[in-house]
């Protein structure tokens, strides 16, 4: 039975070192973590008796008796998703992340996550990581880039539709580099112009800083958007930018509301997709096609400690991230 | 010149008779007013200095010279669209409901509508009436049963579905029957029960009464929402009824905002349709879907006059209308 070190939230907020132990029967498999990017979600739970981290890559290092795939050595990840109940109807149709027994990170699996030395999960639910991807690198991609990956299949983005992307940051930095491999027309919408030029090196066509605009000029108008900031765009300045039949990906977990004013959603023939965590299947084509067009994120390293995780939070609320944080294990 | 009458809004919001002039050039067609479908949109605009009315059907009484496919004699009818340039990535891709130079009801022609003896239209936007619906029935497809079409045919809906309809009124009695035909699961959401017995014999399987309830049970769980009632649904009431990645087709005109509570949203994988217009490809599939299976509208009928139209138009304010008000020529 496996005993490692994870790191948990706490009531006050403060990351903390535990001890958990597992079995490993059946088809679960000892990973041995390498690396583990931290997503904004992450800071949610930071007040919970729970273990963080949702973006693991890792060695394995045992395998449960019933594991038919995975041996020792291999390079895998995991990601929001932890198990499913592989009978119910979204199991059978590729959309597991909507199974009513679905485990998913924050809310099963207290024990262990990502911030840890080890992790013992599901084979099913486990990614092999390509050859081209380095496990700092594949990281990253556990949540964020599957979920920007997922949310420009769910909403039937084309090559030819001109994608808009709002803010650079975790999420939009990886969004840019899809929908440009995609073969879309990308334009960035960001606050000030502090990100332009790294936004344009990533893919995109066009950059417009936003900040006190009343209205902006994108040119050619906007065939899907996807809003990776925490806050709304004000739709005043924004809606003109739209095409009709625009998509609209609001990405970001609020305890708010989406509002939308409905005659230009009605008239303007738009569709808002509420877009979460990313099914296996277009996960793994994720990680085929970061590697098929050598799509990385933009990574910011710290070491896998109490320490290193409250630095590299600390970053991640600051602003400061350029663009994703990824814990690393000291003797690494 | 064909010369016709015409039944107008005005300031005062009284119903004034008028005369209009048309060309019949090239390829347009005049149609004598058989009958005119009575739809919320309109009193929208009964203050406006236009012509009312975009549920046309009647009978071809002359052809312009470039005519092609139409003929004295044959039925047709007309709903919102009137013209699009057929030039544009909307129009070559059966969306001309979304091109740039088209002409809608309420945005051109205030010249004509279908309260009116006659109307001339361009052929192209004309539709053929099956044989199988008359004149009176048809005319509240031409705007009604081609939106809730529309909406269910836009938002994927499948057979094996379950489609919950919110409010029975001029769209919603006719969504009950399109769904139900197309072999869905349909539960009505209405505020009373007071229209119980009449949903359950137009195809409804399940009938819930909202009014003063905090919560519902609709059994089996909604996987597409078809809202047409003017006020939103209390969301907190209708959310449980949701199944994962249920759509939402608010089909009402509004002023204000649509609201969505932003984490079932996201983590319920819903997804909301702006749907208006039907586009005419949809159109002629609604109008053969209704012929083959007998769908007919609820119909009062009231005269093609001043009295006859603010009678009608009252009758709709007043929440009596039982489903759609149909106004026909006096002498029909």
């Amino acid at each position: 039975m496996p005993t490692f070190t994870v790191y948990k939230g706490s009531e006050s907020g403060k990351i903390t070192k535990a001890q958990t132990t597992r079995d490993l029967q059946g088809d679960a498999v000892l990973v041995k973590v390498t690396a583990s990017g931290v997503c904004g979600t992450d800071e949610h739970y930071k007040h919970a008796d729970m273990a963080l981290g949702h973006e693991g890559v890792g060695v394995v290092e045992e395998v449960g008796s019933a594991v038919r795939t995975l041996k020792k050595g291999d390079r895998v990840g995991w990601g929001y998703e932890h198990d499913s109940c592989g009978e119910c109807e979204y199991c059978l149709t590729g959309r597991e992340q909507y199974c009513p027994d679905r485990k998913i990170y924050g809310m099963a699996d207290f024990d262990q996550g990502s911030f840890a030395s080890h992790g013992v999960w599901r084979e099913a639910f486990l990614f092999k990581i390509p050859d081209a991807i380095t496990d700092i690198d594949a990281a990253p991609l556990m949540c964020g880039g599957a979920t920007v990956f997922n949310a420009l299949t769910a909403a039937g983005v084309k090559p030819t539709d001109r994608v808009g992307i709002m803010g650079v940051g975790g999420l939009g930095h990886l969004a840019i580099q899809f929908a440009a491999k995609m073969g879309c027309d990308v334009v960035v919408l960001s606050g000030t112009d502090s990100k332009k030029d790294e936004a344009l090196k990533l893919g995109a066509s066009d950059f417009i800083a936003m900040k006190g605009k009343d209205q902006i000029d994108v040119g050619k108008k906007i065939d899907s958007l996807i809003i990776t900031t925490s806050a709304m765009p004000d739709w005043k300045v924004v809606l003109p930018a739209l095409a009709p039949t625009a998509s609209i990906l609001p990405l970001t977990v609020s305890e708010g509301d989406f509002s939308f004013p409905q005659n230009p959603l009605i008239l303007g023939g738009h569709t808002v997709y509420g877009i979460a965590v990313s099914p296996r299947a277009v996960h793994r084509q994720m990680l085929a096609f970061a590697a098929h067009h050598n799509i990385k994120p933009v990574v910011m390293k710290f070491p896998m400690s109490e320490e290193g995780i409250e630095d590299c939070m600390g970053t991640l609320r600051d602003g400061k991230m350029r663009y994703r944080g990824v814990l690393v294990p000291q003797q690494a």
